[in-house]
């Protein structure tokens, strides 16, 4: 089928250079120059010492037409309005977002007409160039409806499940996106702050616990029942990812926004809502939009 | 008269440099070749414009024999043990110490036979070689007996005020200590953490906010009663120092050991003892302890 592809970050490289084997991909770009690279050469993909040069079924396009009847969107959360504007008006279409964070959901529910599916990525990926990617993790990418009267099912990426990219069938949105933002909240700000790869939250002991402090407040927020286990899950990560810088990290070093509101944001304002005391959360908070500067 | 300065970083060469004006000083370093440079080449001290090279009334040595019946000592914090050995066993003197943090002052209060001073420097000066020194802001240095019958007057460094290099008399060292503490506290390991000067404390809005925090959570262990004006404190040696790197981010720069203890572990300890909540001290703790490696 026809996937379009919006956002053409490592996880937007990533996606369109798996999904392309089995389906027709439109990628998104917001630069006109990188659209233009990757119809002359295609997206090389990088795997292990595997390179591979894909150009088939493969087009990209800096105009937001988005035609196709299935959209993946990998931008940032806060880049999110432009494209809640052009589904506004566009006719209905399944519409998976690929967001970390959970600020963005509220609005998600605000989109009528089509059928919304959020989903959470678990890949490592390292955007090289504007035309390529390394897969440095494989995992997989797990996806829920927003509503359960969109079935899973309908999603044809699910129907067709490839090695090295497989997408996950999971019941409950709000479990899967809770237990991604407890990690993403735990490991990106504290990496950035530190400067440090993700081994160390796990390896140093002062930074273990510093971790733990974020942790537990983010549990209580998130009302956790099964606090141990997912305090392993989030270590685990450390420690299989122990090289990885995290993306709010690269953000950080390169100047870039990071995804802190959607973050650490959302948990500050639950907490707010539920009157939940969150030092910690708060003080990290401070600290990365600081160092946005 | 015959004064001996124990420790020869920043404080301890400025000091060594200006009282060879009016006294014979004996500057005790660790190392034998830092000793060697000062008795061959004296101190050179800086000041705006000026240089000037100290020989007179000035020598060095590497072994600790403080004879003299003043000594000065210079050291961090946590290099005082040796030196507290050797004053177990000697002849009563007059010893003033001029550490950062409050850890120390229990251990200073077993230390019987002599008369005992505490003081705060509030004067920025940089180490630029092992025998010359910068003078880069000009302050004073506040001195307090520990016990209220060791009156101040006899310390014969207050009887002859120098231009540049003042001594200032202070009733009640706990309150002088306390409140260089919170200073301390307010900026050295932020500006450590963050890696960033003294201003942006001030000048970031962000990191202004982390900086109330820490303040708000060392002034309820300190029990200060004039907060508004302790906070006003903090920040005007924000702004009068803004270009500055603190010692602690210097510390953590060059690899060194941090006066953490000292100064945040000291108002953890406190907050135990007073059954205080202070997470963001125990963060900043870690983070700090953590990047000493």
């Amino acid at each position: 089928m026809e996937i379009g592809i919006i956002g053409s970050g490592a996880v937007g490289l990533l996606s369109a250079a798996y999904l392309s084997k089995y389906h027709e991909v439109t990628l998104y770009t917001r630069r006109k120059e990188q659209a233009g690279l990757i119809n002359d050469s295609g997206i090389t993909l990088v795997r292990g010492d595997c390179r591979e040069k894909i150009t088939n079924n493969l087009r990209a396009e800096d105009s937001p037409s988005y035609k196709e009847p299935l959209l993946i969107v990998t931008v940032k959360q806060y880049q999110l309005d432009s494209i809640f504007d052009a589904l506004k008006t566009s006719p209905s279409k399944m519409v998976l977002f690929l967001q970390n964070g959970m600020d963005h959901i509220p609005l998600l529910q605000t989109l009528k007409g089509h059928r919304i599916f959020v989903g959470t990525v678990e890949h490592g990926a390292l955007k090289l160039s504007d035309n390529s990617v390394k897969h440095t993790g494989l995992g997989c990418i797990k996806v829920s409806p927003l509503y359960s009267e969109d079935r899973l099912k309908e999603l044809p990426i699910l129907q067709m499940q490839m090695e090295h990219f497989p997408f996950e069938y999971v019941r409950g949105w709000n479990e899967m996106m809770s237990r991604k933002l407890l990690v993403n909240a735990c490991i990106n700000p504290l990496t950035a702050l530190l400067r440090v790869p993700n081994g160390e939250l796990a390896s140093n002991p002062m930074y273990n616990k510093m971790t733990e402090s974020v942790f537990h407040e983010a549990v209580k927020v998130l009302a956790f029942q099964k606090g141990q286990e997912e305090w392993e899950h989030v270590m685990d990560i450390c420690r299989n990812t122990a090289q990885n810088r995290s993306s709010m990290l690269k953000d950080i070093e390169e100047g870039r926004k990071t995804e802190i509101d959607g973050i650490i944001g959302f948990l500050i304002n639950q907490a707010k809502a539920e009157k939940l005391e969150v030092p910690v959360l708060h003080f990290l908070y401070q600290a990365i939009r600081g160092m946005e500067g």
